[in-house]
Order: structure tokens, then sequence, then C-alpha cells
């Protein structure tokens, strides 16, 4: 496909490239433009309309976006940083040096340099910082004629056109028509009397994750983003929320997982990213796992005695861990996407309980049985097949209670990860498998 | 708040429960609407607009919906029936008994009962059963102002008005042109000139994790779905792909777990359902970890003479199942989003036992002097830590190596849990670890 371009390029005409160009999609142009050479990149876009290398742009990583920006001449620099959307502005001039990003700057207007400034002042993860201000602003006196005729001539530069904000004279988000409503009702009509005035919108400090939240729940195309006063700062669209629901996802899967999210893409991270990341929980469970050696020491003289005892450690316990990790996983994403609350633990524990029970009766046969082959008698085999029931029932309830309690305290539910419940099974799991023995065994 | 519309409809007056309606979001009311007793949700829905009523059920559970619809007279369920999304609708007669389904079906016109029934005859989870007929189509050689009337005419019945499809004669998908450039158009400007005919849709029977992947890729607000010749069927809306983002994300997560993917919300499962979902891969497991027993009864002997090597068989077979936990999580999502392929197999393999050399080497020293405080002498101290640093580095190597493999064979990377991991890595750690031991304590 990249050869397909080049070869469109050493035509030089511009006819051909604007053809080629509306054929394809901007994401696959970024990766086509992406594979061109140095002096065919800056042909590439010293010659497509701005709008279109902008959003070719737009699909590309913030350091290559610097590179081109930096290698074409003055002018298309100035109508290509202008045609990106402000939140792409934002994130690249985050991403590239400050004293970079304050050259780039000054190719904008001055009051659209305040703006970006603004943005750039929000947290990361934060509404503010994902909010775009292209988006169309109204007054609610203006008719659906005029109010069209604005969008004519605005629209051009605004990300997408599904919703106008009705903005009073302080700059507060006072109403939202969707364009459907604009095209469905007469030019007359006054903005005021169809917009909606009970607005779902995101404050700008708000968590990423509730933003998108909302959005889904109301199954909105876009969100305006206010301060504390109302003042409308910008919209967030639903893609750049879709890729939050995919980073916030992403960082749950990795925290169950036991370690502390990556901040970028695995390839992005050095060994030593993922080491740090890594070593602090392993650490914890290690210390934590560690007193598995005092309970065992404990029980030294009863191992002793019954040597095949040892034989079913790691059965015993690893299975504790694997029936805990299917409930805490489960339960983490239930309430991670709002099914499962604080007040449902009754519930939940009663739900959880039970299926432990089946679970552990069903494994307690097979371990029954497996005893029987390894030749260890009946005794011990008893003595397995017990403690495996007595073991996942008591995983299970672990599992069920313990994420819903630091919830409650508000503490994120995800840091009890598979690894975590699986360290708390192994060493109470051994005390159970050793009382068990002792009562049943008379040692 | 479900009071408040209680009140408002006590006073019977159809204006002020309009202006009631208006002030709040559908997903609001409908939460109100199921609070509300039967005879008050009968007037609610037999007195508010159809298309708000309609928009407020497609909020509900398709079990509450079929109760509204029973419970409502037949003009009124008709005209509820009809405004209804298509998708919506679909999803209502797979729900609920066929009977009732065939029942309901009767109030629909002909020529849409035909274009449900097609629908409805798409598997589960592809695209084909997500599609809404309610988009608008229009033919390439209609001007602007010619398409703008007919959206004015039939837009009300249209989920969302983001694109514009143009459908030729045969009904196939020939071009589509987004609202925004609709307006920003001349009024005698034909479709055919805009239209852009490099159109990104979905196959019917194409995934719908691959059609959220698709959408999120170029960015689109809704997506339409062909058939193999191309006709059109309908299009998905970016609402209901975030519905499909979070559900997989779900599943990932409860197969990372170690269990099979729930199908329902959490709640919705019963005791029983969570206890199938959960003993194949437990008693899967289970099987495999009995080897361990065949591993330790190998070095019943040389447990025999030093038992204190016992005491860090948990901690040892933990610490192997905690860091393959870990490196699992990331790749399985990482391939998930698409970010690693098998073709980075060398790379990866390459990071992660770097990686888990250096956590070997950190948790080793700690495991040394945990060693010592248990008084176990040098001897044994030794033996512990190396056998840390090596089954650290054994589970990374084998938790990178295995999803990509899977992958590479087709099988869902996902099937490698973190307990699956674990499982594997606990009796290739015992080798390890009495390898260890009778080399170096030359026992």
């Amino acid at each position: 496909m990249a050869k397909a371009l080049s070869k469109v390029l050493k035509r030089k005409s511009n006819f051909e490239l604007e053809k080629f160009v509306v054929k394809h999609q901007p994401y696959d142009l970024a990766e086509m433009v992406t594979a061109l050479d140095f002096k065919e990149r800056i042909y590439f876009f010293s010659n497509v309309a701005p709008e279109t290398g902008a959003e070719i742009m737009e699909n590309m990583e913030p350091e290559f976006q610097y590179r081109i920006l930096d290698d074409v001449k003055d002018h298309v620099k100035i109508s290509l940083l202008n045609h990106i959307s402000s939140d792409k502005v934002v994130d690249l001039f985050l991403a590239i040096h400050p004293y970079q990003a304050g050259i780039l700057m000054e190719y904008l207007q001055r009051d659209y340099q305040d703006k970006i400034k603004i943005l750039m002042s929000y947290e990361a993860n934060t509404a503010g910082s994902l909010a775009s201000v292209n988006y169309i602003g109204a007054r609610k006196h203006w008719t659906i004629e005029h109010t069209l005729e604005h969008v004519r001539k605005v629209g051009q530069n605004a990300d997408l056109v599904s919703y106008i904000y009705v903005i009073d004279t302080h700059g507060k988000l006072a109403g939202v028509v969707s364009i459907k409503e604009i095209i469905l009702a007469q030019p007359t009509v006054k903005l005021e009397e169809i917009a909606k005035k009970d607005i779902i919108s995101a404050l700008a400090e708000q968590h990423q994750e509730q933003v998108a939240d909302i959005l889904a729940r109301y199954d909105l195309v876009a969100i305006p983003v206010v301060d504390n006063t109302k003042r409308m700062i910008g919209i967030i669209n639903v893609d750049d929320l879709i890729d939050v629901i995919h980073e916030e996802a992403t960082e749950d899967i990795q925290k169950l997982g036991g370690s502390q999210p990556l901040e970028e893409t695995y390839f992005k991270n050095t060994v030593w990213d993922l080491f740090r990341k890594r070593i602090g929980w392993l650490l914890i469970l290690f210390v934590a796992e560690a007193y598995t050696g005092n309970v065992l020491r404990h029980y030294e003289e009863t191992l002793d005695q019954v040597i095949a005892l040892a034989f079913f450690i790691p059965l015993l316990i690893g299975t504790g861990g694997n029936s805990g990790t299917q409930t805490v996983t489960t339960l983490v994403r239930a309430m991670a996407i709002g099914e499962v609350e604080f007040k449902d633990i009754l519930k939940v524990v009663r739900k959880e309980v039970s299926t432990g029970l089946l679970l552990g009766i069903s494994l307690g046969v097979v371990a029954f049985i497996r005893a029987e082959f390894l030749g260890v008698g009946f005794d011990i085999g008893s003595v397995v097949a017990i403690t495996a029931i007595c073991i996942v029932i008591w995983a299970s309830l672990v599992a069920a209670v313990m994420p819903l309690i630091l919830h409650k305290l508000r503490v994120d539910p995800a840091v009890v990860s598979g690894p975590f419940i699986a360290t708390l099974v192994d060493g109470t799991g051994l005390i159970i498998y050793f009382s068990m023995a002792k009562l049943l065994l008379n040692i």
C-alpha cells in the first residue's frame, strides 16, 4: 500500500494525490505515510489539503507527529497545527520536550494558545485532559437557520457534528441540541425552544473512567466538559472514551495479575519498567507467603511422623488458590462494571460459599481417589479429601469478602489479585490441613 | 425520583407529564418507571409520546419490556413496538418465549416483520445480531436538498443521524456521507459527488469483537453491516459496540481467572451456573497439579533426611506462580488489543527472561535472609535462594511462550490463565528445588 502511495507521489500531480487520498481512510493513510521516506513525506504533507493532513497525523504517535511538523515549511506547519483537533495538540505538546512544545505553540493563534494552555493544565486521566475545544457553540436565541449557517462556517474544524452546545453570555453551558433535532426542526424555531436543559456533562477534574461510564450509560456520542462554575471547557468524543475503556480494562487485568499497571504499551516498557511494576507486589506476596514456613515448622513433628502428608501440600494449597482466583476475578470485574456493590455482600457470600461447597465436594471425591492411587491409605485419603472441601469453601469466602470490603474502604478492589488471594489461602490452608490431620490421624 | 414521577402522574395532566419527561434522560426515566406500580406504568406509557416511551423502554431489560407491552392496550403496543430501535426489538424477541414473540410480531408492519426475522436469524455475538435497520438510506443521484428533506421525513425513527448511506438499486451499499459533509455542502450538490466510496463496513457473520476493533480503529460513530453480496443489512451504533467492548474485556478477565466466561451478569447466574463454569478448569488443574504428589514421593528420601526443605515448598512454588501470573496477564491482554503477536516471540522472551532474572535475584536475596531467620543453616538457605532465582526465570519463560504459541495454534490465549501457569510451574518448580538440594547438599 505504501508503495502505491509512493508511486502516486512520484507523478507530482496534486489531482492524482487527492484522488488517492479520498479513496483511503486516514488511519490507513497514516500507516502508509509512516513508511515513506523523508522527502516523500514532506512532499505529501505540503501538497495534501490541511484538513486531510491533520486528520492523518491524528492517527500517528506524538513523536512521529513532531518529526513531521519539524520537517515541513513554516506555512505548512501552521496550517497543519491549526487543523489538528485540540485534544491531539495537547497530547503532542505533553509528549515532547517543553522547549519544543514552546516553539510549536508560537505557530498557533494567540487565543487558541490560551485554550491549549488551559487544557494542558489538567491532570492526566481526568476529563479535562481529554477535552477538545473543537465543538460548535451557539446562542439560545439563534434560529435553526442561523445555527445551520454558523455550522457551515465553523463546522469544517469541528471534530464531529453530533451536538450543538448552547453557551450563555458568561461562557456557561446552557443547553444541548442534537444535530438530528436541528435537521428535523423548522428553520424559524429558536434553539432555546428545543434545547435540552437537563444536560449530561462531566466535570474537568473527574476521572476518565467515570466519564466513560456516564457516556456509556446515556448512550452519548460526545460529552461536554465543564468546570466547577459550569463554564464549558470542551467536549470528549466517544472515540477517545473507547480508548479509555480499553486502557481501564487493561489496568484492571494487570492489577488482577498481581502487578502495577503499565503506563505505556507493552513494548514501550523497558525491562527495568517491567521490573519496577512487578517487584513491589512480588516482594509483598513473598514476605506474606513466608509465614507458610512458620506454619510448617510448627507442624514439623506431625510432618516427620507422616511424611506422606507433604505429598499433598502443593495440590491442596494450589487448589485453594485456583478457586479463590476464579471468584476474585469474577467479582472484581463485576464491581468494576457496577454489577456488584458492598451492600450485596450477604448475597455474594451466600452464592460463593454455596458454589464453593459444590466445587469442594467434587474435588474432595477426586482427591480421595487420587490419594488411594498414591497408596497412602484410607486415613490420609480422608484427611486430604476433607481438607480439599474446606479449603475450597474457605478460599471462596475470602475471595468473595476481601474485594467488597476493600471497595467499602475506598481501596481499588483490583489490588486483591489472584496471587494475593492465593497467598492468603496458602498459609491458612496449611493450618486447616494439619489441624485436620492431627484430629483424624490422632497424632 | 420515582416519587416525583408518581406525583406528576397523579395530576393526570399530559402537559405536566411532558414537561417532566423532557427534563430527564431516558436512562433515568427507565429507572423511575421500573419503580412505579402497575396502574401508574400503564398510564405513563399510554400518555407519553411514543418516541419517548420507546426510548425509555430501550433502557430496560427485555423481560420488563415484555411486561409493559403485555399490559398496555393494543394501539399503545403498536406505536411503542414500531418506535423501538430494531436491534432492541430483536433482543426482546430472542429473550422471550418464541410463542410470545410470535404474538408481538403480528403488531409490526409486514415488511418490518421480514426485516426483523432476518436480523433474528444471525448467530449471537455476530455483527448481524447487533445490527439495527433504523438507518437512513439515500440514492446517489439525490441532491443535498432532497436528502435533507428525506431525513426530515424519516429521521424521527432513525437511531442516530451521523451518516447517510447511499444504497444502489440492488440494495447494495455504494457510499457513505457524514452528516457534517451534508450540512457543509451546497444544496444542489449530488450525493455521489461527495460520498466516500471506500467504505468501512462489517460482514454480518463477523464476530462482534472484530467489529468493535474496526470501529475503534477508524474512529467511527456507526458502522454499516453488509452480507456477502454487499447488500446493506443495517448499522451498529457505537453505544452497542461499547457494550461489546465491556463484554469482551469481562470475558477475558474471567478466562484469565481460570474459569469459563459467564454469559450473563453476575447475579443472573445461579450457583449451579457458577459451578458449571468453574468446575471444568478446576478439575483439569487439580488433576494436573496431582503430579506434584508424584514428584514429592520421588524425593521422599531427600525430604525425610532434611525435613526443613518442606518448609519452603509453598513459598517457592507460590512465588513461581505469582511471577508467572504477572507475565501471563500482561501478555494475554497485550495480545488481545493487538500490541503483541506471535512474530514478536523472541523479543518477548528476551524481555521477560531479563525481567525474570532481575526479579529472581531480588527475591533470591530475600529468600536467603528468610531462610537464615528460620534457622535452617547456610546450606539450605543457599538452595532456597538459588531455587527462587531459577523458578522465577522459569515461570517467566513459560508464561511468555505459552500464550504466544496457543495464539499461533488459533487457541484463545486467554485459556492460559494465572491458575494454569501456576499449576504448570508448581511441579516443575519442585523438580528444580529438589535437584538443586541434592546437588548442593550432597544427598
